[in-house]
């Protein structure tokens, strides 16, 4: 496919995240408004809560749009999916009859306040990168037990924290949590020392289910993917995290970016997943590409510094897809939810500055990350702003995802005075 | 405190789960007409959304109970829900002036449909009972490794699937899953051959919070209590636990029982943790009696035959708290909300009888248990209805939860056809 052009001309310009191709969904509010649904295009945000009310958008006898959250669309279903889609396109292409209808309910993406996309159902978290796995087992278990027995088997993940999933620019609070040194007789509770990041890609339950769902079934049920900062206390996570897995390492906050790309979007850049070491069992098996071509980097700045690119790496070197994830999260029958948010797990390539932690970086800590400031980085310090970017390389535009970004903040000095 | 005399008879004879004493919230359909909050009195349901409506319940601008699900209330936090409890109270008592406005609104809990009495959030299962872990761990991990170095310094959990918690009363169908036995070369998708329950008390949270919570800010923040069958399929735990903990193994059902016993119910039933090992840091120190005296027991009857009691303990075995819990849940800064829930973790007492699970009953399975028919159990058969029950023993009566009762049901023949 070549871009697309559109009557808007921002969304014309190469380098744009967000060109006609793209057409991203996300929730903001006008200077002074209420929130509602808005999609992205060129340097402007579409105001699809009004064009609907107005007719020009047709969905239905119900709105969709006039709501701060996707959900209602999403649990519709692929074809209105499609046929909403399809409506924009129309709307916004070079040429449009409505432009003058549509021109009004532009909005300056400068000059709004974004909010989460999506009312975010439950989220669960995977591990599903293989040099991540490899990487992290090393650290933590020694190279001969590395990659856990079942990994190759299965996407091993484990539930999150919904309630601490946050849109892009929410500060970050440095968590309290109790730790304890391999050389300390006994546990403290204290802030995170170890604070990390970690590059992954969410993707989004669209479609409800109940009951096993298979990998076809289960890509047809995403909606669409969005950047995810799965922000990780590894002093908490050691300590606690046997015999039943990660808990407050990991609830303090995920972060998201702000626009939903739509699989709809993505659909040309699929890839397969990496060559299988041992078959999967046919519940999993591949059947056709289901990953996607997406270039991810993040960047981290200091206070007041500027930023220092720290990883670029891509969704492809993930070892099992989405969908794979999504039929074996139903595989006991675990009722699947619009608005369940699946993150891929860090996202590593296979050479040292394409991994997707800090922890895998700087090796635990002993192999500190130099930054173009000079400063040096274990893990991450107050005031350090994480910024992810992503997006799809297509011939003559991008799809791109904007940022996902947070600051670190100093822990609470007492956190149970408020 | 002594019995409560109610107008109402049922609520006043011996044994009742439902006196006046102890009025817990549900969400209940009358024959034929729309699901609304109602309370259980004797043998009986109070439809208090349409006292509310009619001015004799006193809640304010915004109603609470023409809902389906009591999040309303609980989010309102315990001043209201003291005024409530206050008004149901008199309004049900002995020689109360309003009877005869209230006694049109009662319907007889035999003729209702009884549902979920609350939205869950988001769910939690901890892992909080010793000689639970102590059994687990000695058969997962063998004797020196039972209990995990972490364990008497924290509540361990893991966040589980809030969209698996069903009402008592729902089938329950057997999960297929990936397993492997320790003598096979590769892992199977099947059905679980290690079917199990687990024995627990379900938190409620009523109050939301933002950071840290102290042990007693918690306490507060809890509303209530349900009995809990935590479904398990053992075979499916013991491939995939490892290195995050259960995923698939927990996440095809979660059986509540329907009735939400409040905390102001379980006052006057307070008692102590049990003495510590090791002291706890200073936000998790006991600052009161903040477990219960709770009789609990399990009934397990096959198909077509009579119900064997298969262990009976107490609540108050639990190591750590409810508050306790929740405290450490948001110590690392973790939104909590109204309507999520925690599970206490199995509770098992000391000996081979009050053990809350299959698993550690029939030790794996090594030492299966026999049934009054004469018929043995190392873990769940089709067909067996697996009932928990839980009440506190108060002077002339009882606090008591109702049943939480669930039927295993075949698993498909294949998971996959619709």
């Amino acid at each position: 496919m070549t871009l697309r052009k559109s009557w808007l001309s921002s969304a014309n310009v190469d380098g744009t995240d967000f060109p006609l191709n793209n057409l991203p969904y996300g929730v903001f509010s006008p200077p002074g408004k209420a929130p509602r649904c808005g999609v992205a295009i060129g340097d402007q945000v579409l105001d699809v809560a009004t064009l609907e009310e107005q007719g020009i958008l047709v969905t239905g006898d119900t709105p969709i749009c006039r709501r701060p959250s996707w959900n209602t669309l999403m649990n519709r279903g692929p074809v209105t999916w499609l046929r909403f889609r399809d409506q924009l396109t129309t709307l916004m292409s070079e040429g449009a009859a409505a432009r003058s209808d549509v021109e009004a309910h532009l909005y300056p993406l400068s000059s709004v306040l974004l909010q989460l996309p999506f009312t975010v159902s439950e989220y669960t978290d995977f591990y599903a990168g293989r040099h991540h796995a490899t990487n992290v087992g090393t650290m933590f278990r020694g190279a001969e037990n590395a990659l856990p027995p079942n990994w190759l088997h299965m996407p091993i993940g484990y539930n999150g924290r919904a309630s601490s999933v946050v849109v892009s620019g929410t500060p970050i609070r440095r968590p309290w949590g109790q730790v304890k040194g391999a050389d300390q007789p006994q546990p403290a509770f204290m802030p995170s020392r170890r604070f990390d990041l970690e590059l992954e890609l969410g993707a989004i339950v669209g479609t409800p289910s109940q009951g096993p769902v298979s990998v076809d079934e289960a890509d047809a049920m995403i909606f669409g993917y969005v950047l995810l900062n799965d922000w990780s206390a590894r002093d908490i996570q050691a300590w606690e995290y046997q015999p039943l897995g990660p808990f407050q390492a990991k609830a303090t906050a995920t972060t998201i970016s702000p626009w939903i790309v739509t699989a709809a979007a993505l659909e040309e850049f699929r890839v397969h997943t990496p060559e299988r070491q041992v078959p999967l069992l046919p519940y999993l098996a591949d059947t056709g590409p289901m990953l996607y071509d997406l270039n991810l980097s993040v960047t981290l700045a200091p206070s007041g510094k500027a930023a220092t690119t720290i990883t670029a790496t891509n969704y492809r070197e993930m070892y099992y897809s989405a969908a794979q994830q999504l039929a074996h999260h139903s595989s006991s029958g675990c009722p699947m939810r619009t608005g369940d948010l699946l993150g891929s797990g860090t996202i590593s390539g296979a050479d040292k500055h394409s991994r997707g932690s800090l922890l895998e970086l700087s090796w635990g800590g002993k192999e500190p990350l130099t930054l173009d400031s000079g400063e040096t980085r274990s893990f991450l310090e107050d005031g350090d702003t994480l910024t992810l970017h992503g997006y799809a390389q297509g011939p003559g535009y991008r799809i791109g995802f904007g940022e996902c970004s947070g600051t670190v903040v100093p822990a609470l000095a007492n956190p149970f005075m408020r």
